[in-house]
């Protein structure tokens, strides 16, 4: 069942404000597992996600998508962040195309925050593990949770 | 009409191409007109793309997409490219949120080439001019045109 | 004389803060004009800055750091900032040599500041003003004036 | 002894080439180790590389430079590239102050290469491993070596 394996404090939270977003069911995006700072989506091929029907291969903007997606989700679920989370920036490196046929999941870390933005970095692999697909770092905003202790 | 004012010397080639393109298709982007280097393109406001419903602000997957189909179109009307582009790597900044219910208008140029990349720089609007809803540099790669002489 | 076209309104406090600072004395860098949000900054040919002696190119970690330094004193010249700013991240790209024995000037722009952080790009050019030697854009963080107004 | 680990084999050429660069020997960077496509590198703490007398801390750019000079010692240590490698694009996030008093250790991976440029991550740390001071992820372009055959 998808969230038990979630070990994310807000994890049900982030579930269901990502349920609501239109972009991510037009593009069958799915939260496979939220953890502190953590977060595992995926996207399933679709034709209408190709960049050039003569290969057959995902738009990089879709994949981009998801690395954004799946960043805005660890940054939401790491215990120092609380509410509304926002992109400052994203660097993503297109490292090789994704293989026709073949859903991509996205890994995000929110490996450092401040006061007042979080860095990130995540990778994008199709069914071959052993090459990313993409890789991003990038920048983020959120709303410092006040009642966080730790 | 579109690409009347299409001054690229293969701008009918990239149109042809990029109406194929099934992910444009699906986000109704259009492309503007094309010139040596450089391309515009707009991105119409759609509840699909829409990131937050709680705001109605297009995701920023979907600017992020705009931005790098317009650069990849900017590098394939660059006088000494041909035949397929591919992005490297693209950084975007997220400036401020997007205008509910307003189309997004991406301008993108390819302002240097050597032998085996080009740099672009690209920008995306809403209605308000003044300020950009955000804006990307990159490196792509492209294939040196053999005929070109200049 | 140096300082008599600056138009930023905190342009002494930066010029006397940047006199301080040892990197940028060893670099040889020099402040030519701040103006609100902006900064022109200029950097000599030095043997000792040399990447590569073979070509005698400067190594591009200075330019690097001429453009870091430019972009944060753009950022502290900006009438919304105050006190000091630190850079967040910073891309650059590298888009040619820059010519042995040529000065290397730096513009830098504080082009849009939010509550917490400042967006920022700027090019590096020797005496050729056709083709940057390098452009970089950045995220900065800043001190908000408390006692700004505008 | 200096090079007793070193398992790349171009490493001898690689701390050549570099010894002979001037801007390495004023930072007093040294190399630590080369391996296939990896490289460590270390700077130690001086005050002229220092960005704020105020704080004694180490400019930006000084950091800048370590990771750019490891992450091309890693593109020239991996087994496909040979020759010159230079820096197309690189991006930095300065996550916190280093400690001043501390020499910097950068460790750079050239972490996939297609057939004319090379992606590279880094990371820069003082002598806290547990956070680093900044990361880079960055694109270079090498000399395919002739005489590779995997």
């Amino acid at each position: 069942m998808a969230g038990m394996t979630d070990t994310a404090p807000r994890a049900k939270d982030v579930r269901r404000i990502f349920a609501g977003f239109p972009q991510l069911a037009a593009l069958g995006i799915v939260i496979d597992e939220l953890s502190p700072g953590k977060a595992r989506l995926t996207m399933p091929y679709s034709q209408q996600l190709v960049g050039d029907p003569g290969t057959g291969v995902m738009h990089g903007g879709a994949v981009s998508t998801l690395l954004d997606t799946c960043s805005g989700a660890a940054v939401a679920c790491h215990p120092q962040a609380n509410g509304p989370t926002a992109t400052i920036d994203l660097r993503i490196n297109y490292i090789r195309p994704a293989m026709p046929g073949q859903a991509i999941t996205a890994r995000a870390e929110c490996h450092h925050v401040t006061r007042s933005f979080a860095f990130i970095r995540a990778t994008a692999h199709d069914e071959d593990e052993t090459l990313p697909v993409a890789e991003a770092v990038g920048t983020f905003t959120f709303d410092a949770s006040p009642e966080v202790t730790s």
